[in-house]
Parts: C-alpha cells; sequence; structure tokens
C-alpha cells in the first residue's frame, strides 16, 4: 500500500479498492465495475440477508427498470428529493418517447402505482415485499461502493391496515438490519431517527443507521422508512377495513445497498489491507505453503491437501496459494484482500502434524496441532469475528464526544472527526447553521435517550433532545 | 381456466401467467413485473445454474448498465443487430448528456472494453465472468416471460489463447445448460447450430438449444456464442502469448434468461393449468386438509402437523392450505399453479395413517401409509420428474416431421406445426423464401447429422445437410 490511512484516507481507500481487486471505475462515467472478489462479498452478504429478509414473511419480486414521468411525480416530495438525481430515458427503438422513462432511483411510484390493483380489502393485508435491483442516481462525485451513479440494493416495500403494524414493521426492519450489520458485518453501529431535513424524501420518518468510519466520518448503512399515508394517499391504495370502511394504507420502504461493501472497508480496514469478517469472506482461510526444495515441498503438499479435507469437511472457504511468490510476498498479498485466517505450513508443521495461523486482524502467530485446529476451527473464526466487532465498538465508543460549547464543537469535528453527542433545540434552522459552519449533520436523534436536560449547542435554547453529529459519507 | 390449449394458445398462455400469479404487465408498455410465485420459480433456477456456471470455473461480477454509444458502435455487426432495439439515456441530473448512453441489450462491448486492460499475456487467460442482470430491447410485440423490453438473464463472457479452447468453453456451455434444461427443467431440447442469418450480431458461430412448445412453435431455450476474434480485434483485446508473440483472444460469450419460465409453462402446462417440474417448484407439496365438524378438524390437524415435520426434515418445500374454500376449489386452484404432487388428508387418512396422494402429471390418486410414503418421498418426486421429461421428449418426437416436398413442407407448417427435419442446401436464398412463405425459420443444423443424401427441401440441389425447421416465438 502507497497510501496510510492517517496520512491520506481518501487514497488509502482508492489504492484498496484497486489493490484488493474489488471493483474499478468503468469507461461509463461514475459507474463501477464490481470484480469477482468484491462480488462474492455482495454475493454472501445477498444469501445471509435474503434469508433474514424471507424470516419477515417478505417475498421477493422483480419491478420494471423504468418509471413513467408521471408516476414519479405523483408524491411531491418524492419528486423534489430525488429530480436533480434521475437519469432519462428519451429514445427506444430508434424512435422518440412521448413520455420519457426515468430509471429507478428507488421503486415506490412504480410499485405502489400497482398495489392500488393488488389491495382490495383487509384480507390482502399486510403485503410484504423486495427486489434485489439495481438502482440509478446521477451523483456528481462519485466514489467507488459508496457513491457511484449505479448501485446494487435490495428495496423491501410493505403495506398495512393500521399505522401500528406499519410502525411496528419499520422498526422490525430497522432490528433486522442492525443485527445482521452488527453480526455478520460485525460493524458497530447507531441507530435513531433522521430529522426532518435528513429523511427520505416522501417518509413520514426515516429509521437509520449510522456506523463510523475510521477517518472519523460517518456512513449510513441502511434506513427503514415509515412512509405513513403519503403514498397511498397520491397512489389511492385504498382498502376495505373490516367494519366495511375504505381506508388508505400505511406503508413502509427500506434498503441497504453495495455501500455496505464501503463500510466493510472503512470500518475495519487497516494500513495493511482489508480486514473481512469471516462470515463474509470470500475465503475464511488461505494456506500458504513454504518450502525450499523438491522434497519439502512434496511432504507439504501431501500434509496441506490432508488439511484441506478437514476444511471441507467443515465446509470452510479455503484457498490454498501455490503461485511462484515468495512467501512474505504472499503474507502481504492476502493480509491486503483481508483473509480472515492464514495458515503457513512448511516441512516443520508436515512433520510435526501441526499449523501455524496468523489471524488478520492481531496477525499473531500460534501453533496448534491439526486435531485441536479442526476442533476448535469454529471458535477460531468466530473469535476472530467477535475481535473485530468489538474494536468497531471500542473504536465508536472512544471516538464519540459529549460537547458542551460550539467551540469545542467546531474544534473536534475539524481536528477529530468521530460522533459528537449533544443537545439540539429541534430547530431545523440550528440544525442547518451547524451544517453550514461546520459540514456536520444530524445523523440521527438516537434511541436511546438518556433524558437529561440542557441546552441547544447553537443557540442555546432549553433542550431535552440528545443527537449525533458527524460528517458524513 | 377460460381458454383451453386446443382452442386458443396465445389466450390460454395469457390467461395462465397471470391466474396463476406468475407475472403481468406493469404501467410502463412491455415491461413486466414478477409476482412473487413466479419470482420464486426464478430464484430456485438461479440457485441451481449459478452452482453449474461456477463449476466450470467461471466468476459472477458486476457491470455498468450504460454502455456509451461509441463502444456499442465498435463491432460492425454488433450494432447493425442491435440499434433497432435500442433503448437510449439521453438526460442525467437535469442535464443533457454528451453522448448518449445505451441501456445494455447484452453486455459484450462494455466488458470487452475493459478486458483490453484486464488481459496482458496468457498468464491472464483463461478469463471467465459471469452477471446475472436485468437486460433491455426495445420489443415492438412484446409477451410475459417470451418477448418483453425488460428482462433477466444471466450472461457467461469468457476469453481464451487459443480458438481450440474456446470453441471447446461454447460447447461446454451448451452442454451444461442442456443437461440443466432437461435434467431441472425436465424440458427436451435438440441442439444444433444457428445459420448465419440466424447467428447472434458479432459471432463466428451461435449454438442453440430449441425446444418445441404444445403449439407445435419452437422456442430458444439458450444460446452459446464462438465469437471468434471479432470483439477481440474490434476492441483490441491482445496477449503476449508463450512465445512472445502478440495475439487477439478468443471468445465466446452465452445466456439463458427469465424467457426459460416461458418454455416450462408451454412445453409442460396442459388445459388444468401449470405443471412445474418438483426440482424448481416454489411448492413441491401441496396438502389439502379434508374435514366435516371441529373434532374432524383436529383429527386432521394433528395428522397433518405430524406429516409437515417428516416433509421438513426431508427438505421438502411444502404448504398446507387451511384457506376457507372446498377442497374441490383448493385441488383447481393448486393444479392451476402446477404444485408437483398433492396430498388429500382427510379424517379416513389421519385415523388409519395413510395418505392419499395426486402428482398433478398424472392427477391419477394413490394411497400409500406414511411410512411408505416418506421413505419414497424423494422417489415419487423424481418420478414425476421423469415422468414430465418423458413425456416432453416424447411430444418433440412425435412432433418431428421428415419431409421431401415443399408442399408436405407448407402443409405441415401451417396445420400441425412441430419440427420438420429435412435436407437444406445451404443457401441463405432458399431460407428466406421458406420463410417469406411459410414463417417457418431454420432453428438449427442439429449436431447429430446422420450423413444421408438427399435434396435441399426449396431448390432441390443436392445436399447431405439436414435441419430442423419451425415456426417460433
Amino acid at each position: 500500500m502507497l497510501f496510510s490511512q492517517s496520512q491520506n484516507f481518501a487514497e488509502w481507500y482508492n489504492e484498496l479498492v484497486l489493490k484488493a481487486d474489488l471493483a474499478e471505475y468503468s469507461p461509463v462515467r461514475g459507474c463501477m465495475i464490481i470484480k469477482p472478489y468484491g462480488y462474492a462479498i455482495w454475493e454472501n452478504i445477498q444469501k445471509i440477508l435474503d434469508a433474514e429478509i424471507k424470516k419477515l414473511g417478505v417475498k421477493n419480486v422483480y419491478f420494471p427498470l423504468f418509471i413513467p414521468e408521471n408516476y414519479l411525480k405523483k408524491e411531491s416530495e418524492h419528486i423534489k428529493g430525488f429530480s436533480p438525481e434521475v437519469a432519462w430515458v428519451t429514445y427506444g427503438g430508434n424512435k422518440k418517447l412521448q413520455e420519457r422513462l426515468a430509471i429507478r432511483p428507488t421503486s415506490e411510484t412504480i410499485m405502489y402505482s400497482v398495489f392500488a390493483n393488488w389491495i382490495r380489502s383487509y384480507r390482502d393485508l399486510p403485503l410484504k415485499i423486495n427486489q434485489w435491483a439495481n438502482i440509478v442516481r446521477w451523483e456528481m462525485r462519485p466514489r467507488l461502493f459508496l457513491r457511484t451513479l449505479e448501485f446494487l440494493w435490495q428495496e423491501g416495500h410493505t403495506a398495512h391496515s393500521t399505522e401500528k403494524e406499519a410502525n411496528s414493521m419499520a422498526k422490525k426492519v430497522l432490528l433486522m438490519y442492525k443485527n445482521f450489520i452488527q453480526n455478520t458485518l460485525a460493524v458497530y453501529v447507531e441507530d435513531g431517527i433522521k430529522t426532518e431535513s435528513e429523511k427520505f424524501a416522501g417518509a413520514k420518518k426515516t429509521l437509520t443507521l449510522e456506523a463510523l468510519m475510521k477517518d472519523g466520518k460517518a456512513l449510513q448503512m441502511g434506513t427503514s422508512h415509515n412512509l405513513g399515508q403519503n403514498f397511498s394517499k397520491a397512489f389511492k391504495i385504498k382498502f376495505l377495513d373490516r367494519k366495511g370502511k375504505q381506508n388508505y394504507v400505511w406503508q413502509t420502504s427500506w434498503g441497504v445497498s453495495t455501500r455496505l461493501i464501503g463500510g466493510i472497508i472503512m470500518n475495519h480496514g487497516d494500513d495493511k489491507g482489508l480486514i473481512l469478517p469471516p462470515k463474509i469472506a470470500p475465503f475464511q482461510v488461505v494456506i500458504v505453503p513454504i518450502w525450499k526444495n523438491s522434497k519439502e515441498k512434496n511432504q507439504v503438499k501431501d500434509y496441506i491437501k490432508k488439511i484441506e479435507e478437514k476444511l471441507k469437511e467443515k465446509n470452510i472457504r479455503c484457498l490454498s496459494d501455490w503461485n511462484k511468490q515468495t512467501p512474505g510476498w504472499k503474507f502481504n498479498e492476502w493480509e491486503l484482500k483481508g483473509i480472515p485466517l492464514r495458515l503457513e505450513i512448511g516441512p516443520k508443521e508436515a512433520k510435526k502434524r501441526k499449523i501455524t495461523l496468523v489471524p488478520r486482524d492481531i496477525l499473531k502467530k500460534e501453533e496448534m496441532t491439526l486435531k485441536s485446529f479442526v476442533d476448535n476451527l469454529d471458535k477460531i473464526l468466530e473469535d476472530i469475528q467477535k475481535r473485530i466487532f468489538t474494536a468497531s465498538k471500542k473504536f465508536t465508543k472512544e471516538n464519540t464526544h459529549q460537547v458542551e460549547t460550539f467551540s469545542e464543537f467546531k474544534n473536534i469535528i475539524s481536528h477529530k472527526g468521530g460522533f459528537i453527542k449533544t443537545f439540539w433545540c429541534g430547530n431545523p434552522k440550528c440544525e442547518k447553521e451547524i451544517k453550514e459552519q461546520t459540514k456536520a449533520t444530524i445523523r440521527c436523534i438516537p434511541f436511546n435517550q438518556d433524558r437529561q436536560k440542557g441546552k441547544c449547542i447553537k443557540c442555546g435554547r432549553k433542550s431535552n433532545l440528545k443527537v449525533l453529529f458527524a460528517k458524513a459519507y
């Protein structure tokens, strides 16, 4: 790696994404090519998250990429929020279209236009669907995984017969995301509600999960929107309730995207490269053979074959690197690519039926018998998973600052970064001025309020609302 | 079902797709919404096929949706073939684009533009990638699953250092598709080579799999293209070979799409509805409870719980229908939806610990003890899978006609339909005239040539080339 995190975090990130072969820019401005190693991470994310989504009774579907302009315009806040980011198709099959078609920047409008046909009575509710799809938003300053013109995501959409049920669904989804991000991606997140100015265009409330990256900036990892009846009124999605009365449905929508991969990189990575959580690493174990001559090579080969068999029996994703480079070169390479566990296997290990292992996060060598290694392998990987989550949580806590004056606020934001937890009066004017003066935004109003009393960091008015500020991606 | 196959096949198809809740048209002309039941079939297809693709050493990636116009134009035959079908993005983020962007009608050009950077020497070869993606082709006469403006597919792309290796790859892929379609989808296919006028725009040779639908029309199920060096020359994809010489790579591309679902419907379905192969059916077994009073209902419920446990242990996808409708109504419903095996469980079955089962394909009732049912369940489902494949093969063979005169040819095409196997001189002029006069096209030149001698069905010239004609979707 040419760049270190402390020296130039942005360049460290770019260099790592390219050198670890995760993704690269395409010839189309702002669009990325997700390469095999990066896509394998996404496939593992999809597999685990899809099962969790289905456990909530949600079924997968596929809706069109195209949205007629008049649909996108039906919910006024929604179009206001998205119109600067839309790509428009104006020609199809050599003919100019009568109405231009938006490439979906999100699918509320195209989906809800048919919800009105699908839903007639309370018996059709709740309706819970999800799709895995590509999304286009015309970003001006693209960054690989974090902000690209096109990205991949899942978007869930539900409709309910009561406000209470919709509220509960939005919360359940956020909790499902939180568990997934913390337990599977090992990234610690803060949860809360977005302010009016930061919420999703068209939502009543946006629930969010915010993680702290190693440069002290926040990244929004996932959101769950309580849409209220905003869209159901715009799209006339009515149902006959149990009492025979017509009513508008209550809705939610929610999503996470390939941006999660950016979060994994910036939350766990170090100056040597990626650190991948075992649960989503394309390879959980890499075996680096060490030998001097062909006799040693044969001994090592036989022994590694045996190790591979054992790993296969345990369904461990494993790679043995028999390339020509030196072991030292390979150590660097696989540290760069973040494989959670490295095994160094030479003639000494082969002879003694032992394993030398090096976990990626702590890079501390340990020796074990083959038997004890195999017996403990699940636990070894679990320990890595737990350790990197603990580190993520510790880093976030250590970089969450409680401040009482605005000068302290400005000082921390411009020098240390991190989350700032402080009082806000609730006035969008203060929020806006803080943003203009510091570039920090309110990432969320945490669910967990300690009910202390204090003064708004900006205007000094009394407040009992503690919020989380940070500069964000 | 309002329509029968014999009465109006096209209407039977449309009605079935809608009534079985597989898909529907969206408000955007020619685009479809794939509903949960239809999408679950696609997920099962993806899961099994993705594993087969990976077994060939192919890795998944994701490339941009957008293709700059100048890239699409680099291979002259390619743009000629696709330009009438392209949708163009001309505005992004409220600004007119300097160069318009095509929505991918296929990804050769966007992928191969970076292959030139990825490939330097023979050590970088073979390169084998695949993506699951959405595709847009501006179809004028859309039909659900068969021909829609947007569809889902996988597209594999490989680059090789020798012509021989590329040839072999294209064939391996076709064989993989053939095994998948025959063994998993239970659809019998004929394999062969496309004629020059029917091959993929830009390919050297197109290998194809053709299946016969129940109305006697053919459906192309999957293709594998040997691209030769057409694209590598257009995109300057060169490599340094073992002798230190610069050479252009040899390439293949190949794909199957959501069209396969159309093939399953039209190849297996009957007047009662869908018949789904057990391997890809969203539910393999449906349990219909039968009861008269609450005492009976409780007995049946307990017994069904037990059956469900047994099925779960065997990883069978199963559904119990406790809705209010009559058993007869449910039989019709699940026959329409094509669930391979129905269990009818009433108080009699509960008392005697027996199962009444009805396979969807033959609709013949059988009684069995619970134990013998559970022990034989894998075989029962396998038998259904095999029987519907055998039926598919038998139907195709019975509707493959060997003809010797053009009047016989015209007569069969306009009355019976089906495949016509006959001699063709190889002249595109004869092929074109036959198409104009009968709407039948050469579906393929079968790999399996019996080396007889005969006369071209159109011009009467001597020929030893037997080809397969049909009207096609």
